[in-house]
């Protein structure tokens, strides 16, 4: 039984990139970039008028600006630059619109008069220009954002600014979902006494989803024939294989036989964890496909999912999957022996965790009041309330 | 100018419900339920196995389990139950079967040899009987989650427990997204010294695809006549509108006024906040259609819609959104007239929020490295490093 830093760091080893595509900008967003954005402009692209008022030519901040100014024209936002042509007389200019030539500061509205064509100043003493300078922000070609990054929506934004109409981004794996177990049976059966329907394929599924990833989903008996026939298929068809259950010490669990049996090279089985101790992970080198096999009890199977696979996933395509840490709201027994994933809510008063009642990894409904997961690593004594811990936030 | 708090009870007081419809379940997920969800069994449904092992008839816990068991078979998993025979025998007995009748502990097989049928136990003092007991989680006909959450993805393993192939939630508003400002141009053209390109209306695409909404996307120049041809046509059309552009003061800021003509009544118009203090918000009563009109700067307008379009979006078609608190990680000057929205980045070691350089509401690019915004409400003096505030994460 390994560490959970020592698995993740294994898990981690067998990243992979599975190469590039190049996508409309609109199907861009959740994908991981493969490229590096630069800017096509400088940004802002011309001086910016930033209110809407009158444009000047004041020379020094210090100079009085107190008088009436005839008003030459009006620049509107996506109209050609215009020129002042008298440096005693202004131009309307509006919130968006290239800065007229010649003009120097904006005066808000405000701050003026306007009657008969002239613009009377009512204000002292100038504070600033009133404008957002060409390049401030930054220059042409500037990296904005960087290869790897999870395009968000915000990041769509910039990527319509600088003209992406199409934006190259990482291939995403071909995952495949397989349950095991008897005793599972399908969401529209009516299980006997003895028998319950799948659900963990369901959240993964959900998840992959969230993640861009549009996953397959099987399940296959407790069979062993059956096993290695329909796994032996799948590690060739997939990049990744998602097992829950199977994985256990029972006389059924023969997933990590079967695994071997095909090639499948172990990279470990159990972790010091809780729940999720029977997780088992490797990869076959020559099919170059990985496979996580959590357990099958639902808090395992969708804590596995959170914390190893998502991590492996961003480490595979982009960017490091980084985890905020929390403060525990409440003090916990510590675990010498196993680091545990403790289902919090999180108090929106005061921003801390709070665990919350479950009973035991098999109860799947308290998954249902988790909002995060806060990772308490083994040690002796107690956690205490107030201290920090990794959170992890379901995706 | 009204403060923020008055502006989002405003919009919230018009929040609305759309009707509800019934989907497929792997279509329900980041849906609001428009149901309670009861289990239709007890969970466990029957007196669960917890651990791969033997199942015997110990009695009182206090019992002395020392000795051979024969075993008189295996109850594995998806098996119908099995009756323990005799009270001096065992059976095998399998994670997640049902626990055969009879027998009342289960020894894990870590703690049993097992010879020539016969299993023999070597632990001396029996802690626990290893079995999720039938109802133990909850009892059928038990409310496990509440009408109006948003489904997530381990609610859809719940529902996929409780038997919903369909499941009720909550309509969607059909919601168009509108650009004005004559200096916009397409993300496909190369844009003039004086223009720039269409950035806003994608990001709130991208952010209300995030939220289930497909939207339309739609463009309209600064021309009284077109505006309000088109806005009243897209009043008819839609539930909602989000404009961005064209509220501010200057002379092609028509939209207030056009909103007013077209029988959209104002709630309010600016709201003492930074960014986006020309935010406008109204409804029209007889078209039964809501018009959020953010500020055209991508600042503004972001924020404007994961503050305000979002809270009125929950509050319309389910659960509260309930947004975090975190610490402020670097004291910043406050504001006695205005309350800020400050972007912050959160430090991944102790979890504080700290604020990123941006060169004002038209700094799009300093968006893309924003991780959320911090709401610092308006006040006196400095808001201290060290003191929380509302965190507005984004979607």
């Amino acid at each position: 039984m390994i560490d959970i830093q020592e698995a993740l760091s294994q898990v981690l080893e067998s990243s992979q990139n599975y190469g590039q595509e190049k996508v409309p900008l609109m199907e861009s967003v959740g994908r991981f970039l493969a490229e590096d954005i630069h800017t096509d402009r400088d940004a802002p692209p011309f001086d910016r008028v930033t209110m809407d008022g009158i444009a000047i030519q004041l020379g020094d901040l210090e100079n009085q600006p107190l008088g009436s100014y005839p008003i030459q024209g009006i620049q509107a936002a996506g109209l050609p630059q215009m020129t002042l042509e008298n440096r005693k007389h202004c131009i309307e200019v509006m919130t968006g619109a290239i800065m007229p030539k010649n003009a120097d500061t904006v005066i808000p509205y405000e701050e003026v008069e306007i009657q008969d064509g002239q613009a009377k100043i009512n204000l002292e003493k100038i504070a600033k220009r009133n404008i957002h300078y060409r390049g401030s922000d930054s220059r042409q070609g500037e990296k904005i954002i960087a290869n790897g990054k999870k395009i968000n929506a915000a990041d769509i934004g910039v990527l319509a600014t600088v003209g992406k109409i199409t934006v190259k981004v990482s291939n995403l794996p071909d995952v495949a979902i397989i349950s095991t177990g008897d005793e599972l049976v399908n969401v529209d059966e009516t299980p006997q006494e003895h028998q319950i329907r799948k659900s963990n394929v369901y959240s993964l599924w959900a998840g992959l989803m969230k993640d861009g990833i549009k996953p397959e989903m099987f399940h296959i008996t407790d069979d062993k024939t059956e096993l290695e026939d329909k796994l032996k298929g799948l590690l060739k068809d997939f990049d990744v294989l998602l097992l829950s259950g199977g994985v256990s010490k029972g006389k059924y669990d023969m997933i990590p036989e079967v695994l071997d049996d095909l090639g499948v090279q172990k990279s470990f089985h159990r972790v010091a964890q809780k729940p999720g101790k029977p997780f088992w992970f490797g990869f076959h080198k020559e099919l170059n496909s990985k496979v996580f096999a959590f357990p099958g009890n639902p808090l395992a199977t969708y804590v596995g999912y959170q914390f190893y696979f998502r991590q492996w996933l961003h480490q595979s395509l982009g960017e490091k999957l980084q985890f905020n840490v929390c403060t525990l709201g409440k003090s916990l027994p510590g675990n010498p022996k196993i680091s545990q994933f403790v289902p919090v809510q999180i108090n929106k008063k005061n921003g801390e965790a709070m665990p919350i009642k479950n009973n035991g990894s098999g109860d799947l409904f308290s998954l249902s009041q988790t909002e995060a997961f806060l990772l308490v690593p083994r040690r002796e004594g107690e956690n205490q309330a107030g201290e920090k811990f990794q959170l992890i936030e379901m995706s």
